[in-house]
């Protein structure tokens, strides 16, 4: 675990709705993985490209597991592309159960995976798509206004464990480029920064949205923030799980395709969306020289 | 070749100066390469990620390189990665270059490579560089001015096959964020667009540069824009081949690594680069499903 890995490593890629991972399989944590690895497997044009690295590691040879392998065999140890530990990834989990079953480590059903944030059951479903629970949203009363060029929205505040604030518009178009984080105000209503949705209708409990990712940009997909709309657009048409005791269910289409979001009266939302396993192969650590940064003034 | 690919594919992912490509071997051109595949192939989220394909076939399986195959046995079937057909690429035949050696089609020295634009005739090196031809630079007299916020700056025209614009700045951070192209005056100069180059000084015969590509955007690097920044730099410093007699060698650093461009007296252009091999494995093309575009209004 300390030493520099320098024999080549067994890859897949694969993606939840374009939320797209490096699939490491290393059952016994035999990988050496620091985080100038993990950011060149995830460089786009010198590595293999991703969002971030699926560390696929059983549960008992994980010491960030090892109490969970009672409860769920194989840990998620995910990575950041920067390199980083993150807790969870809604649109990663689903990809991490789809690599268990293509690799014949579960069949389709319950999955159980352990995360850095808890067990996460997950369901294979026999279409091909994955559900897993995303855990409650709360919905605090301030909210902002977001505005893009000539055009101001209200928009919601709901908390998915990470914070988004969500506009309703006439067209997705008017979001504009979203290639910076459009203004918003009172900015104290978020002092952790916002992930900035903007949602269209498509017809009955069906939507489409647009997403500004806190700290990066406009991104294909956001699973929390699909979450986020799901609830403030139910919200918004009048019903509340909670108040009617029945589950509400929302499609919401992303650029990165669509996700299924359903709330159920104890407040928890499910997830159910496309992970596809898209190429395996072998990659050698040898051959991901550092990135040069020569040209920098 | 008119049926649809459905058997896995084996792929590489090479690049120079991260420029990037996914390569795909193919001697007896038996694998079936629609656009919408090449393009497919190309999404660095849904597919492998690249800025074209290299397609390996044999000069004598393929109708545009028959003609060709007693000079060079092998053909690069380039494809842009919206899937149309280009002549040539100057990172990408080091990096088909360096596949043919790394799949032990040839050893290391002169390597015929045949294109659609003619057989390139290749050097590999033996310390992992590859050396091409670029052809000859033509240098019209009439110029333009790049601006970039509150700074302008007169650009010394090129042509390498295609057109650039060499703009010599005190810092490259001047060229700001490039997104997008910047203004240049007369646009008459250049009726089919242009490539610009920002160029600072590192050192004697030693520059760094960055790029707006025509109809794109900054990109990594660019073969042609490093030959035309070492023309124009010779020029600017009172070198030129053709009148001295002997060859005249810049050393280009890009965001992506580092160019060593050597302009001969009879004005061929040879440019020396990384061509690096980073990954292999399979793709299966029924895990491409079609991009979906559900959002846009």
């Amino acid at each position: 675990m300390t030493s520099t890995q320098t024999s080549p490593l067994t890859f897949l890629k694969g993606h939840g709705t374009e939320n797209d991972f490096v699939i490491v399989p290393d059952a016994e944590n035999a990988v050496d993985l620091p985080a100038a690895l993990v950011a060149r497997l995830c460089d786009r044009r010198a590595g293999i490209g991703g969002d971030g690295v699926l560390h696929v590691v059983r549960s008992a040879a994980h010491p960030d597991a090892r109490h969970l392998a009672d409860e769920a065999e194989w840990f998620m140890d995910y990575r950041n592309a920067d390199g980083s530990v993150a807790e969870m990834c809604g649109n990663g989990v689903r990809v991490f159960a789809r690599y268990l079953e293509h690799a014949g480590h579960v069949t389709a059903g319950e999955v159980a995976v352990a995360t850095r944030g808890g067990v996460k059951r997950v369901h294979l479903d026999k279409d091909g798509s994955v559900t897993v629970r995303m855990g409650r949203a709360v919905l605090p009363e301030d909210g902002v206004t977001v505005t893009v060029g000539e055009r101001s929205w209200p928009a919601r505040n709901v908390n998915m464990g990470n914070p988004h604030a969500v506009a309703f518009v006439d067209s997705l178009d008017h979001a504009g480029k979203l290639d910076d984080e459009p203004p918003y105000e009172p900015a104290g209503v978020y002092p952790d920064g916002v992930n900035i949705e903007f949602v269209a209708d498509r017809g009955p409990r069906h939507v489409a949205m647009r997403v500004h990712e806190r700290g990066a940009a406009e991104t294909r997909s956001c699973g929390t923030g699909a979450c986020a709309v799901a609830v403030a657009t139910a919200r918004r048409d009048g019903a509340d799980p909670a108040l009617s005791g029945a589950p509400v269910t929302y499609t919401v289409d992303v650029l990165g395709g669509t996700l299924v979001i359903t709330e159920h009266p104890d407040g928890e939302i499910e997830m159910t969306g496309p992970a596809v396993i898209v190429a395996e192969g072998t990659v050698d650590p040898a051959w991901l020289a550092p990135r040069i940064e020569t040209v920098n003034d």
